[in-house]
């Protein structure tokens, strides 16, 4: 029998997958799971865009230019103008989801070998990414007491090599929901000029900013144009995670032209996709209003609730879904499994992804958990009384 | 300013998109061009697949499965085992079109450096693929002359290395058009079982097979169970090349569980057009047999008009729905171009690929050209004659 490669012996398993099977067996018993472990929104996508894809009068389902409809380009562009991020038609490639555009990144910015550098925790699936692309990360810790701010650069500087070619952040957060000051992009700006790195930046959350406090973009940095790359996606804005459209963005015409190659070896991007999401760049603010609002009282409903939860701490964040806390436990992937396997609370129970899983460096996040507050207030209220519930009754209670 | 990645520079460029410029210059001076140069075919997507879409009543477009919807898969298999091959749902992993499937499958088979052998001419993209992929294509040369047959198994077992660790093809081909019979895909099973190889086979034509001739699928081989990849797409089976789903099809269940992670990273594959094609597998009969019927007179009429062409030669393939023709011409490249930046016949010229792009032999296809029989018959007359006038006065004629 022909053995596997390397790479894919080496590619990791996604971190959340490995309780599905005590999920299922949960449900199996009837238990109710309330699913704060995946970044799966219960937001409805807009009328506007399904209706869009639903009244297309497309005859042939043909391919489509391997950068996206031009005129979704161009309508995108202007998208991005109102957040004050210049940009062009010409200076965006559509992809598969946000995933594609990472992976043809990391292809087209990094060889074999070389390291990037990314503040932990980071979204798992990087792992993936960098495993495929052969790119090495270089994790850099920043730390729950300090609500996962940007690490100080001296500790970058620490970490940068001959190899060193990039650097990447994820604003606002996944898992954190940290959103990075303009000062502590500045600072960012002003390494990755000294030692002429890439920047990658992942702001699939821009409408996520919470509080009043201002989203700032790689792309408003000036001064540092050829190195950064932008990664987007309208899976979360609009909750159309299955619609698969994503954005490479650069004003780094050699990038760009070098990543059009990929692009085109794999073709187009999906055709339904675009349409709707061509189509949505007209939702109202009204729906982005909602949503925000909704986020909000999810947030503040659960970060209260779990702070006042006896040795929990969790730090409030300002974009995204999601927080982290750090639980009174011994070991989060062991409590994670148990809140499946062994424990529920008025036949209910709460699924949550083990931070170990966001953390590059080996035995850190053992004691901390990701919640993507995804599911309606009363959804969350049942969830965090099982969670303080099973706090209570977990055997590997740390004190 | 940051440099790309030698993976980057090395990638190859589209061969037909370097004639595009030329193309858009040709139709700005009000040229029309019979586009025979791609394979978009201009045959209407199914009603049962497009009105799926239309009304759906899907709320929130969600991730799917990674490897698809479980009711796709199931229905995916029942339509292999209508052409008796003998899959289940867990056999299969939805992609993100063909590409995807060829992609995923080169990471988990092929380390970096590791070779794979490919009849050529063979499609272009394949290239890209391997490059992103680290893995070198090694071509054996298939001849016009023996209508592009496999090549004999003695000129296959002098390029096997040690580093030799597959063999693909694609059946029906693009872009030969040449269809592999029984005792030659025998032949292959008996070599990848004694050097212990995968065997990977891009069937995405096989809807597209004349004359009554077998399809046989490398999943129809005997005893070679684990070393058999098959790649599929619906692109060209229901005219649907946007909606980017593909299949990776394996009974190696090592291999689809490495398979697996990768598909993990990425997340999902496309929501709209999974509903399309779990719906499209209702495609009526009389669907396939009115396309059929369109191909085989659009193909008779083609390589009728080519073979009446002074010093033309073109073999009269049995599947797909292209064919590669050999011409009096000094340089493909050239004559493309050509065809498009200085000739015109009653206002109206012809778009084709030229074959060097299919070739990986430096030098090799320098008087072949591909042709999509993609048009209606009556563009197709046109388009046959514009070649006919253009090969007399095309100065590059090379007797």
């Amino acid at each position: 029998m022909p053995i596997i490669s390397n790479k894919a012996h080496n590619m990791p398993a996604s971190p959340i997958r490995k309780l599905v099977p005590y999920a299922e067996a949960a449900k199996k018993r009837g238990t109710k799971i309330y699913h704060l472990n995946i970044g799966q929104p219960d937001i409805e996508t807009p009328e506007v865009m399904l209706n869009a894809i639903k009244t297309s009068d497309i005859k042939v389902v043909e391919y489509s230019h391997s950068a996206g409809f031009e005129s979704y380009r161009n309508k995108l562009a202007q998208y991005y103008q109102g957040f004050k991020i210049n940009v062009s038609g010409s200076d965006i490639i559509i992809t598969c989801g946000g995933s594609e555009a990472l992976s043809i990144a990391f292809m087209t910015c990094f060889n074999n070998g070389d390291e990037v550098i990314i503040p932990e925790p980071f979204y798992a699936n990087y792992n993936g990414f960098a495993t495929a692309a052969d790119v090495a990360i270089k994790p850099i810790r920043s730390t729950i007491e300090s609500g996962f701010a940007l690490p100080p650069i001296s500790e970058f500087e620490k970490l940068i090599t001959p190899k060193t070619k990039g650097i990447m952040i994820c604003n606002p957060g996944n898992p954190t929901g940290y959103l990075y000051s303009r000062q502590e992009l500045e600072q960012l700006r002003d390494l990755v000029k000294k030692h002429d790195l890439y920047l990658l930046s992942d702001e699939v959350y821009r409408e996520f900013c919470y509080d009043g406090k201002e989203y700032v973009s790689v792309m408003h940095l000036e001064g540092i144009d050829d190195n950064v790359i932008l990664l987007d996606s309208i899976s979360k804005r609009y909750s159309a995670c299955g619609a698969r459209i994503g954005a490479l963005i650069s004003k780094n015409k050699g990038f760009m032209a070098a990543a059009l190659k990929f692009a085109q070896a794999r073709l187009s991007p999906p055709t339904f996709g675009q349409i709707g999401a061509e189509a949505a760049l007209a939702t109202p603010q009204s729906y982005f209003d909602k949503v925000q609002k909704e986020y909000v009282a999810r947030r503040n409903f659960v970060i209260d609730a779990l702070n006042k939860m006896p040795d929990v701490v969790c730090p409030k964040p300002s974009g995204a879904f999601y927080c982290i806390a750090k639980l009174p436990i011994d070991n989060s992937d062991k409590f994670c499994q148990w809140l499946l396997e062994d424990f529920s609370h008025n036949g209910q129970t709460v699924m949550m992804a083990p931070a170990t899983g966001f953390y590059s460096t080996p035995g850190a996040g053992t004691n901390e958990v990701r919640l993507a507050y995804v599911l309606n207030l009363e959804d969350l209220k049942n969830a965090m009384e099982c969670l303080a519930e099973a706090l209570k009754q977990y055997p590997g209670r740390s004190n």
